[in-house]
């Protein structure tokens, strides 16, 4: 059985990247997707770990070719998710975590109707913007008009995580991803054959 | 929200009892089901907390007034399932954890379609048959026999747990149980007009 494709989406400062690190450590059989980029490489980041570096022509090339799962702009970079990429996982039964916004969700939920879609929603908007000024982000009253829009876009997911404790949010994360490998539709039919004889 | 129903069914000696009550133990907001029976009390018993022992005649009258949400005669024996006792706990959104056959599930399933049906696989025959001897149980022919039958129920079933593992088992059930808990449909539209401004 393929592994499954797994879309967590949350507002900047509910501690998506926190969560989606500690659940890469704490399971088997799952990985990243790593997405393409036009931006330039920051200081430490490494072509094929953090993103495949592309120029505008090949990205351009790649979306004509249809090869992106989901793409967007975001501040005149073009950022995409290579449908080979996370077939190549999920062929050798590889989970695969994508890390994108409401709107990349629902072009992957189009390609990929099977897509697991977690939504992680922060515990207030008082908590939000405490994050928020604790970790010095820029643009802070623009990330919280974004906030209150995606958070109403919640019903468009499959599960909803209130991260009011990271150790709770960490195992609904992987709660949420071990029972997607128990259900049925992914139970192999040959185990019976194998292991037991005919009644 | 309302607790849901995990209805976990298994061939005898699959290691359902010790499954359910460590999952009875390591979570909160979930209890068994506890049956009605026409059966007597053995040694050691207590009305209320094992079973809710009745006389037959009480048993006929709940079953003509529709009260259980499935029933079945065993040796004799009358065992069912009450829908007031189940619906109780759910409104007090605990979870309810019910361990009964595959018959027994199809008429949950029936009554409440939004219940969970967890199977649990015994790893293989050769281990099923180890497990059975080593615990002395009685008839262990008939026991293999139907074990065969249900097996090949599965399908039936939400999810699949193959039991190699007690350990691994016991997370699967747990991960099945919390992850129904942070379903979309579980998450509460309140909350967001409680914590956030209007956007």
């Amino acid at each position: 059985m393929k592994g499954s494709l797994i879309v967590v989406s949350a507002p900047s400062g509910a501690g998506k990247t926190t969560l989606c690190n500690a659940i890469i450590k704490s399971l088997d059989r799952i990985a990243f997707s790593i997405s393409y980029t036009t931006r330039k490489p920051r200081a430490g980041e490494v072509d094929g770990v953090d993103y495949y570096f592309v120029d505008e022509e090949v990205f351009r090339q790649m979306i004509e070719r249809n090869e992106f799962a989901e793409w967007a702009n975001v501040h005149g970079n073009l950022y995409g998710t290579s449908k080979r990429f996370i077939e190549d996982l999920m062929d050798r039964r590889i989970d695969v975590l994508l890390d994108i916004d409401v709107q990349g969700a629902k072009q992957i939920k189009a390609t990929y109707p099977e897509a697991i879609l977690v939504f992680i929603m922060p515990p207030s908007f008082e908590e939000l913007k405490k994050r928020l000024y604790t970790r010095g982000a820029e643009n802070i009253e623009g990330r919280l008009k974004r906030a209150l829009e995606e958070i109403r876009e919640y019903y468009f997911y499959d599960y909803v995580i209130i991260n009011d404790n990271l150790e709770k949010a960490i195992e609904g994360l992987r709660s949420i991803i071990i029972s997607e490998r128990l259900r049925v539709k992914r139970f192999e039919p040959q185990f019976i054959d194998r292991f037991y004889p005919v009644a």
